[in-house]
């Protein structure tokens, strides 16, 4: 079943790979199909040189495994948390991509400070709090898809397809999972554009009209950018 | 009409993926045949794998298209002020490349602290104003062009082929699309290595008889560097 | 004899050029047989493009050349002193890496402040003392061994598999050789985002429970993560 | 004449753009035959793509082509200066190369903070004082090379084969030039790693023991590193 969306799935996470934003294992990617209500995601620890579209697990809404006879990836419930809360988007990846995760860790959001960020996420893209004990040694895969969500209350997800987990690593979303891998390559490099623009002038100052100019030229009703 | 000068603005779009400057659709490189009147720029948000030389849009100096079935890259308005203002030059590149972008979103001009510098611009790459709200919403693409041609008020674009646009990117030019591809190259070389230089020694000193010894040996009117 | 073993250690050390660890010979790998009680190292000195599986050296636990024609690496004493410390390690390596080496040079372990970092080190990874003029023109590579175990002393070798030692740079090991360039590679990645982090934010705080969730989600007892 | 040593400067300047040294021309390599008392050099401004071993230059000991159809490159009377001078040298490179030439931009040497740094330079990597204008705009080239030998008096250029010009780049020697290429890539690389290190930890401090420890057993009378 869904096997077109399996391909999605698995071409995805090949293309965290070519983007050199995975190590190992250190990323999953998945995509949902609202109108079965089911989701695809990569297998658990799975080597990339010996996955296959096939090997690709199906779970539905309750995170039960509908097919595949490998393990989802740890990170699903936190996808599926994802999936139930923002009702647009159609894809989730989660990586530990180099700067974006040195930003997590550091606990900070990435500040919207050029155009290259302003094209693709409306506003700094936000770090979450801290998770306290009981989230971390109950449902911490859950409960990490929770605090993103709180971290989201009054900003919109279709306009900062991002987070980063504190201490953790950064979450991308978008349409589709396509989309999704196009924004965790802009978190990526947004991250190591600021770690160096912030070392360069800690005093820097964003123009704020910038930012709406880009992201509606790209973005908006009145979009012009593109074919 | 101009298979040649398309075929070059072509190149210098793939030699910008080649040198590592641009990531996605994030640049643009256009040339200009002067005696015609008209100029060849990339089409708007094509994937470089999918562009093929008759994919370049022929514009007229008044931003019309007058060949091309696709439209113009969205940056042709700054292109073209900028043939109109730098009466020699022959090409444009435009990218976000990492350690430009960096320091143009700290908003300050990369100094000229060495001889690599030296080699190919007179001096400072300099950081335009921040545009204001008039601009950003008017005509943008056309007053980020008044923006540089401003910055450039008492400097000589032919000896420092490049600027910084503040809190955006990088724009360099040339006498040909490919001097302006080369002047890209090293703007982002000698933005890399600025920022591990100041942050070695923030209380480095240049010396002033080396800039103009360098720029000289190479560009001056009895240039003895190269063959 | 030991051919499988050879064969593993030959990979081993291709495996760090191939993970961008090595330039030069900088590095070796070995792999210890503790059930015949030898071990199997990188020739010294020998250029990685003409190593053969063949050339790798077999020693005992007393140092000495049991099979090969070739010079051990001269870290040979250290390896040896690891496997006769840390008692359920099964290969051992050391690199120059750029990151963990220029953390050894500053002299200072790499701080968990992530869960990459907790996803394979239950803590710190620690910086040895600086060894003294007797240590270093004594028994200098077999003394290297005692003061990463002196630097182990309280600590589990197992939960924290790797060491910088300073003004030096890092050793890891593992469960096999193939596990301990895994944890080369890990310490090389760490020690990048720890660089880039505080960079960011000198004053980050690391969440005390998010390091033993995810050692143990990978390592404890109730392990879930991977097939 | 001089067939193969042409060879050899020819691979040595391709080794330096495979190490990552050297983008677009910004290098040479030379190398001398001292009983001829001629030396060969990489022609000025050649692409190295274009580039032929019979194109390298043949010069004697007053700086005359005597061979080669082409220029020799413009830094020549710098690589005279230094075969004039360091006697036992064989070899002589000059790069751009990233983190070296940020180094020399900052205008200090780079510290011998590491094992690494110490297996191939006995001590510190000098940076040459500022020029004057009068050797700037006087004989350029060639009091390029007075500045570095001026910068070695009291230091042993065998067991410190690199130098920084101040404001300018790296230049390194050896034996012959396959060693100078060698210790170019070790003056980038230990470049790079100072500059995190200090980052990391402004207050570090090196071991001097190990400075001599690490250089004697690589280059001593009782070196036992390697074959």
């Amino acid at each position: 079943m869904l096997e077109q969306l399996k391909d999605e799935v698995y071409k995805a996470n090949l293309d965290l790979v070519k983007h050199g934003l995975v190590i190992f294992t250190w990323g999953n990617a998945s995509a949902i199909d609202r109108e079965k209500g089911l989701f695809v995601i990569k297998p658990s620890g799975v080597d990339y040189e010996m996955m296959k579209a096939s090997d690709m697990v199906v779970c539905d809404m309750d995170g039960n495994v509908v097919e595949g006879s490998l393990k989802p990836s740890s990170d699903m419930p936190t996808h599926l948390h994802l999936y139930q809360n923002f009702k647009e988007i159609g894809g989730v990846i989660h990586t530990h991509s180099t700067n974006a995760t040195a930003w997590a860790q550091a606990g900070v959001g990435i500040p919207n400070i050029g155009t290259t960020h302003a094209d693709y996420f409306a506003n700094e893209i936000p770090c979450t709090r801290q998770m306290n004990e009981d989230e971390i040694f109950g449902a911490y895969e859950k409960d990490t898809g929770k605090v993103i969500v709180e971290c989201f209350d009054g900003k919109n997800p279709n306009e900062i397809p991002g987070v980063l987990v504190h201490n953790h690593g950064p979450f991308s979303w978008g349409k589709d999972v396509h989309d999704a891998v196009h924004n965790a390559v802009v978190m990526e490099q947004v991250a190591k554009m600021a770690f160096i623009s912030f070392a360069v002038n800690p005093d820097l100052q964003m123009n704020p009209h910038l930012i709406k100019k880009h992201y509606e030229r790209k973005h908006g009703k009145n979009a012009y950018y593109g074919q």
